[in-house]
């Protein structure tokens, strides 16, 4: 049960905490053509402090997962029992709800907010023009969700490997959320995150709901993928 | 008495860094249209890196509070005496006021600062238009507070558990608060810390004082909150 | 062959991340006169977050080179095997172009993209106006490269060195990564690893296939050096 | 010897990566009202890992002071022996003049400098109003300076205490040395070494080389005191 509590808090932690500074922080112009905001470089640190801060808080509980994707490629990988995959898979959805739930009633306080837009409240598009006149197609957001995941698994593994220098597993993998953020807001606003994904798509309705199925799927094979690479063809023999 | 020096200069450390990065360097427009500044970014890796660094030089001589919050918290959390409360907290004041007095020396050395703005010598604040058109209210203000204290003492308890990797609870803790102020410098300017709040308020008076309240009550009862959840819902029986 | 693949996926990841980082995310406007990319500052932090998340996942693997001239000048410093240095560089080499190739699919996939201005697909130049009207010459650039992967190899060599605090070699090695190009993008934007120029070179043909040769031989010519420089007057005799 | 050449080295890092990051990369406008640059941001984090970086190659030979302030303070705190101040200092100038050596040939690669103006080539200065119209006295400067010196040392003994948790010092010192930077490049430039100071006063000549007894003197005494209150108030009794 505490292992539950502590994904339940640490996906809390980690909508809150990047979607939070998306939302409150990215973009603030006192005055004309100024920027003077946290920008896209502080949101993809946002999200990797949240992992990095609670790797270190409560990763000795669970495991410090707080994401179905890499529940999924640790159990592929060899390194999660497949019983405890719902659980975990659940504790997280109810704590990213619970964050996404905290922050509408913030950016409620301060007006109504108009959630039309594709990528309003932080939710994770494909094919929309959000950040560029162009848009990045179905096919790229796509490749690049699978691609980030994988690697996201294959450093996960390995960081955590009992080879490894393992103390430092939970700043490997803080951080290399926050590079995966680097490379990929402006393309789909990155998932590599189911519960992420579906907490600030349902507050949102609309596009965010109909496209959710590839921040489910592409998550997760990527996970899942990442998690096969290191075990055949990255770990040591036992 | 050694451990009340320590709180006593982590505390100065915290406030002049924090504050004076937000007063000096945050905004800079050496010509028209042009920001070359830290940002809110770099403030809030500069409240972030007092505490890191000071954790690492000075938490083993006092644990490394360097916030009335922290003290309460930790004290709810079963791991602080309640005899060394109200030292601890009063020395943690001492050092943010003479912090705040060196602020207000350099900060006068160039002109006469107009301190009637509300967030002026980075004060915090409630319901007032400062980074936006649009405010947030007393309540967003205070439900953000609340939580995000809550969770500062959850990373606290949880990175030094003594099943935890401690050896890096400097780290998690003060890129902590570094993610604190990523998600809510826009909203109160980010207290968590009612001594932070306190030595800006003396010098700018006025609606600071009078909203000071928020960031002593809010703070308190989340860092209390934290040390509980911690204690009762995550942490392993001994 | 674990080491050759380690040092594919480590190198494909350096690419992609850095590369990607610079493609998809360094300058974003959505309204006219703001710029909320990750700038410059971005890129250098993803550049150096990709190699010490690999290095934290894969160096107990292959030792999580990624980089050519990093080989070179730690077989020049009498830590690595001649024997090793070619299927390195190649492993190196195809990952670095693997990853070239995921970029290119994802950049094509929302339009046509322009390769014909200098710099452009992140690929590595002198002599040419890319970030000022002025152009920082085939010296500047050549001495740049040498010294900074000279540098490079003193603190790879010395991070590891058995007398040093080596489970922090890791982070010491990425952020000097990173440190790299805060230096160095403006001048050339930034190589330091001969296979990071060639991925990118080949997909856009022209003047960075001309000047790739600077590309590697000042890279190479500076981690030898360094390697020298660390073995003969930094390292202690054993 | 090998103390003095990891000094040399050091101090060229500190200089070459600092001083190099603001002037080639810190602003950078590709067109109209735009900035893509590392900002005084990126410029901060450069120093800081300067000194993390080479604090984990070379601190193991040399103690990695790599600035003039740090030695008299830790000759002050009772870690360093007297007899080794001037060969440490001399070796620390020689480095900074040798990387300020390096910053000039690249710079004048690509056209004239103009060194006029207060703060060009990463000097130092007070009284000037180079990020500002207004301009911060002597006074502000001086205080600035001494007080950041002064915590600075406070870090470096309190980090590498034989009670603390040593192994983090580079981290914690790196990082200090960042923060500084965060707090004080508009008001002087941020010293707090006096190598640094020289070595790009005596390439500029005129209002730095009048100006730099400030930042010696300052950075000096504040390192001495910094040493002292360490040893006095804060070191518990062997």
């Amino acid at each position: 049960m505490k292992k539950l509590f502590a994904e339940f808090f640490g996906t809390f932690w980690l909508v809150f905490g990047g979607c939070g500074s998306a939302l409150f922080a990215s973009q603030i112009s006192p005055s004309l053509n100024e920027q003077i905001g946290i920008l896209l470089l502080g949101v993809s640190l946002a999200f990797g402090l949240t992992v990095l801060t609670m790797a270190y808080a409560v990763g000795h509980i669970s495991g410090g997962h707080f994401n179905p994707a890499v529940s999924f490629g640790l159990m592929a990988g060899g390194r999660f029992p497949v019983r405890d995959l719902a659980p975990y898979i659940v504790a997280q959805c109810f704590g990213a709800i619970a964050a996404a739930t905290a922050l509408y009633v913030i950016v409620n306080s301060s007006g109504t907010p108009d959630f039309s837009a594709p990528g309003a409240f932080a939710t994770n598009f494909y094919n929309a023009p959000v950040y560029f006149e162009k848009s990045y197609s179905l096919t790229a957001a796509f490749l690049t969700e699978f691609l980030l995941t994988a690697f996201f698994l294959i450093i996960i593994m390995g960081a955590t490997d009992k080879h490894a220098n393992g103390k430092f597993a939970g700043i490997a993998i803080g951080l290399a959320l926050t590079l995966i953020h680097l490379i990929s807001i402006p393309i789909t606003n990155t998932s590599v995150n189911p519960a992420r994904s579906l907490s600030q798509a349902i507050f949102v309705q609309g596009n965010a709901i109909s496209q959710l199925w590839l921040f489910w799927v592409a998550p997760i094979l990527g996970g899942i993928s990442g998690g096969l690479i290191y075990k055949f063809l990255l770990q040591k023999k036992s």
